[in-house]
């Protein structure tokens, strides 16, 4: 039996036909398109959802998507990047058209299930996850049960507060995790920072705005002071939040997943060293932080997970 | 059906008979006597749950224990507080004198059992407790489920990270939320602080060492200047991580509970509105915070409540 995962996303989207080990047997790509409206935005997921099944025996659709998710009707409650979307009914539109079940869930939690169906946090009862992006989200399994919380808009790890009256978060608030650790954050100190770091490697080919989270790592890894202060408060940021989470919910694994992450062990290293001054000394040796591993097909792979966590519960 | 709570601490104990509504029938409270050894504790107890148990019918023993817990086998595997109580068996050991089943669980975590039991947070699903007294324990309930974490050691709420570099926390770490509003933070606050503020009210009638929490919120209510500072600290420490905790766990509910909870709604109204600065808008009008109303019975009430979630699980 095998299940469809979509990942949803602000500009993109991505379809994928998954089987019990975790392989994408195939896959579409294209245009959110979300100024169509939610209605268009439905029927081109489940005409992909459609291509995609071909002659497939498919048990049901997860779908990842981002914003507030009633998850028990599959109603996306609003979004950040969807604007116009409210109570969509999501799962009723795609099945419509599909005549198959369909599961909807946050996209930071169906990244969590995916980490803990087929990733390195496969099996483990108690895990966090950090998506390090644009923004920064968070998927929690404690007790092998998904955080969801009392509204099902809980595990915005991405909002813990890190530096109180520290710098302004999208959110509102300040000193989040994700005014320190997200791309935007990085970019944004690149910004702040260029006039006084008018010498640092990072501007001898690129303009203030052109610089990318990826150079800013490489150019810390060549020692450029502008880039390592960046760096640093980063991997800083990580360490207390992860720090404080351990503190919390005592897991067994932290993963780091999204674009950032890919900077691996030079990112890796330092956070999980760091992260030792802000736990408890009883919690040292309990965990461990690891890079997620499913690259690009984390997506597909979290949405295809919605479907098997359902399923497990009946 | 009754049950018998024991709420053991550093330097007292209390033993109650509990009935099902809650209601304390009877209690015994006496030294614990640490410097004895364990087995000497063990017995004083279980000799006060043979008096307390009279001729009731008993279904079994709750014991909330500082320190590390194993709950499965009703081990204290240690604690700050006991010196000497290394995997100590204090479940088989009290059974041994009573006949009777015992169960032992951190008492921070039983306090929240007593909370969803007993108290303010009856039947709630989704629940966050944060005992305020020499240091700060934490308990979670989410999605009915206590948060124990993979070895049993989490929800240390008491050393979530607030600010990174502050003051330092009996843990060895700094900026702790323990090292801000405990009872040990404001008396330490007030002495470190003292000869900056010798004109304070604070010490008119006591020399610094003497201060307590209580006066300090006192002397803040009348206005006095330093004991403001201390109380802002205190308040504006509690409302980042209580807003953090609503950012993870979506609750219900935030309790306050413990010697500092004492200062009422003076403390509870500005941690209430300045959590909201912390809190992502969509969580706003998701949560209250409320104070606990069990007072002394807490620690009894929690133990007994022990009972009452192991026997639900069958």
């Amino acid at each position: 039996m095998k299940v469809i995962g979509i990942d949803l996303g602000g500009t993109n989207f991505a379809v994928g036909l998954v089987n019990e080990t975790g392989e994408i047997l195939d896959r579409i790509e294209g245009k959110t398109k979300v100024q169509e409206g939610p209605e268009a935005v439905a029927k081109r997921l489940a005409e992909a959802v459609v291509k995609v099944r071909g002659s497939a025996d498919v048990s049901a659709v997860g779908v990842g998507s981002p914003g507030s998710v009633d998850h028990k009707r599959g109603v996306v409650k609003f979004s950040p990047n969807f604007p116009g979307w409210h109570d969509f009914p999501l799962a009723d539109e795609i099945k419509k058209y599909t005549n198959l079940e369909v599961f909807v869930e946050n996209d930071a939690n169906a990244y969590a299930l995916g980490e803990n169906t087929f990733g390195v946090g496969k099996g483990f009862e108690h895990l966090v996850c950090l998506t390090l992006g644009t923004g920064i989200g968070g998927g929690v399994i404690t007790h092998g049960v998904l955080l969801r919380g009392s509204t099902g808009i809980g595990a915005e790890l991405g909002h813990m507060n890190v530096i109180p009256n520290g710098p302004k978060c999208g959110c509102g608030s300040n000193g989040c995790l994700e005014a320190l650790a997200s791309a935007t954050a990085m970019k944004k100190f690149v910004l702040d920072g260029y006039e006084r770091h008018t010498n640092s490697s990072l501007f001898r080919d690129k303009n203030p705005d052109q610089v990318t989270p990826k150079d800013i790592f490489e150019h810390a890894r060549s020692g450029d002071q502008f880039a390592l202060s960046i760096f640093n408060t980063v991997t800083e940021a990580l360490a207390v939040a992860i720090g404080t989470l351990v503190n919390i919910f005592n897991p067994q694994l932290v993963i780091l997943g999204g674009g950032i992450a890919n900077a691996g062990d030079f990112l890796l290293n330092p956070v999980l060293e760091r992260s030792k001054n802000y736990v408890l000394p009883t919690m040292l040796g309990t965990y461990q932080v690891k890079l997620s591993q499913l690259g690009k097909d984390a997506g597909i792979l979290g949405a295809a997970s919605i479907v098997i966590e359902r399923k497990a519960k009946g």
